[in-house]
């Protein structure tokens, strides 16, 4: 694991942090699910593309877990590319010359936004864990105070992936008349229970690093990189599925012969888990990863509509494009079927495609040409309904 | 998780502990895999029922990964019942009226076996990560010299599930004259890459607890119980399904109304999986279970052949009965199809059931009737063949 965390190497939270940001003003508070009136609140965002004359070809990007604004260009930590570069730049499917892209950290998150790692106004330390749990919907409210300092009345699209797509789905069950199209990608309209226990593992892992100071380690000049690490490479085999993991590594030795009858990284799955451990822990903050997965825990639309969950969608307008992959088993077709059960149920207009695909739940982040064509197709339809011009 | 772990006390080496115990003399050692000649060993192990006349009626019970010998009575750590007591003891499955059951803590454990919780009477202290990196042959290889002891020339069965099933494998691959039926279950032939994945994190989180020093915890009288549980609790999610997961916990809360919005255990699935990791660090030793994981992912029977699984059982007489569950996924279905496919190319005499179970991989623990009435066949049939009288 890394012995030299970077994770101070770029502060996200200085005024000429890459990007752009908004305030949203402590007299106009967030009013969180839990009852917090919360403010003043950062959001860091990131655009791509331009607005047309009336705004109407906005799109919004919702970002996964550990995701973040940075979805076409350089990160400015890792130096890698953007985490969508496969979908979003000029001529490509989230097509920059065609759309204005918006992508915000979420609320809770560490690059820029406000987050557990921001300061405290109030006694100029990091919040810590006194910053309030939030909530997918808390998100949602955030990204829509951005949008009205944006002054986007209607989205076009609202996509994302994961606990994106879990935005996706609060944001036309809050704001129906907000958004004109929604493609929610490999996510569910509730959290599961091996998914809460999976983020549980996670969240003891960091909880039980000596250095993670019950929340308070940045004041204490350490950081829980031991326990961060354990816990995304919990989460990591999760991402993949049991395929992709013997295709890519099977039971291949890392650079030997033979086995080492020791507990070095033989094989080459463990070589490739530890470096996403160690290298996770430079980019990433331990508390925003407990409030982000708890955040995703609480998510459930059923439960939040009297336990039915086509109320969620009552009287919808928006057309849906909802996209599972066959071997995702963190988030199941099973699960997008039942939300395409609740979308008809309110006739609502909907695509449901479910790509054929080894890649596991990561398949949204790479190169699948069958979810290129999906979106692709999805999007020109949406475009030509809505009267945006095409190139 | 615990603040006070009772790990030590019942002392497991102690000449007084519950059950039998054989010694294997330094001047008659094991051969280890790595090329390590090992000695002395204790091997620590319980028997229940009699031998008859010729000893032929002999199962040998091969324990998972957190078992041990304490198959049909009272755990001496734990105070609870056995852990396969509702298919081993007087008129069960098996049957101790009618077999002779005798079951070993493998090599590596914590139970009695040496282990690396063990003394090394070279030092007077413990061996630490100085005990030889073990494999499932070598669990065998010590089951095999036990048998020795106790003069059984052929079990009448061996019988195991997931880990225990791949010492099965072996016992009938390396001792093919020994064994007059097999019975792995829940199990496969080789170890997958997600499995050995998952393995590392929970490695990776006991190595990443300070108080695991390096392996030197008991010489510095420090326990890694934070890092051990959650090792557990990463596991413990793997060997459930999601549909079992669902039906006992689904997101049902734990003694309150209302999500807290904090980070106590909130949902019932997280509160069971705390109380999994904290109980495991009462009777489990942290090195040992880096140790016997290590086992785990090293076993391929199909490469100890030439990449030829077929001639692992090449000439058997064996009697075989494969089984399954169809919700394991730890271990899936297609594991054990590939071993019967293996089996069949050598003409064995195989019965194959995968059994329809929402139980997940823990399955072949618990109370499912499908499970006890193929392995009531299949043993009676055996029985009948092997001229074993009937009770």
């Amino acid at each position: 694991m890394s012995a030299t965390p970077r994770i101070a190497a770029v502060d996200m939270t200085a005024p000429d942090s890459p990007g752009q940001r908004f305030e949203i003003p402590a007299d106009r508070p967030l009013k969180l699910d839990s009852g917090v009136e919360f403010g003043p609140v950062t959001v860091a965002y990131r655009t791509y593309g331009a607005p047309n004359a009336d705004k109407s070809n906005a799109i919004l990007v919702c970002h996964a877990l550990t995701g973040d604004q940075f979805v076409a260009d350089t990160h400015p930590v890792t130096g890698k590319p953007g985490w969508w570069e496969a979908i979003v730049g000029p001529g490509k499917i989230l097509d920059t010359d065609r759309y204005w892209i918006i992508c915000a950290n979420v609320l809770g998150g560490c690059m820029g936004s406000s987050g557990p790692k921001s300061i405290d106004p109030a006694i100029g330390k990091p919040y810590g864990l006194t910053f309030p749990v939030i909530t997918i919907g808390d998100m949602v409210q955030a990204q829509a105070r951005l949008l009205d300092h944006l002054g986007i009345g209607q989205l076009f699209c609202v996509i994302g992936g994961s606990m994106g797509g879990m935005q996706v789905l609060d944001w036309v069950s809050t704001y129906p008349e907000r958004v004109f199209a929604a493609i929610p990608i490999a996510t569910s309209y509730r959290h599961s229970a091996q998914n809460i226990a999976f983020h549980e593992v996670g969240r003891q892992a960091i909880m039980a690093d000596p250095d993670w100071r019950g929340g308070d380690y940045l004041s204490a000049g350490t950081l829980p990189h031991r326990g961060l690490a354990v816990a995304r490479m919990a989460a990591h085999v999760t991402y993949l599925s049991e395929q992709a993991l013997h295709r890519k590594f099977g039971r291949r030795l890392q650079n030997r012969a033979a086995l080492s009858y020791g507990f070095d990284a033989d094989f080459q799955v463990e070589s490739y888990l530890r470096h996403q451990g160690s290298t996770f822990v430079d980019r990433f903050d331990a508390n925003s990863y407990l409030y982000i997965t708890r955040a995703m825990d609480y998510f459930d639309l059923q439960a939040e509509h009297g336990g039915a969950l086509p109320a969620a969608f009552e009287g919808t307008k928006t057309r849906f494009c909802v996209v599972s992959f066959t071997s995702d088993w963190l988030f199941p077709t099973s699960e997008s079927r039942t939300l395409v059960h609740a979308l008809n149920a309110v006739a609502a207009n909907v695509s449901f495609v479910e790509i054929v695909s080894d890649k596991g739940h990561d398949a949204f982040l790479l190169d699948e040409p069958d979810l290129h064509n999906t979106l692709q197709g999805f999007l020109n339809g949406c475009a030509e309904r809505r009267g945006l011009r095409g190139k």
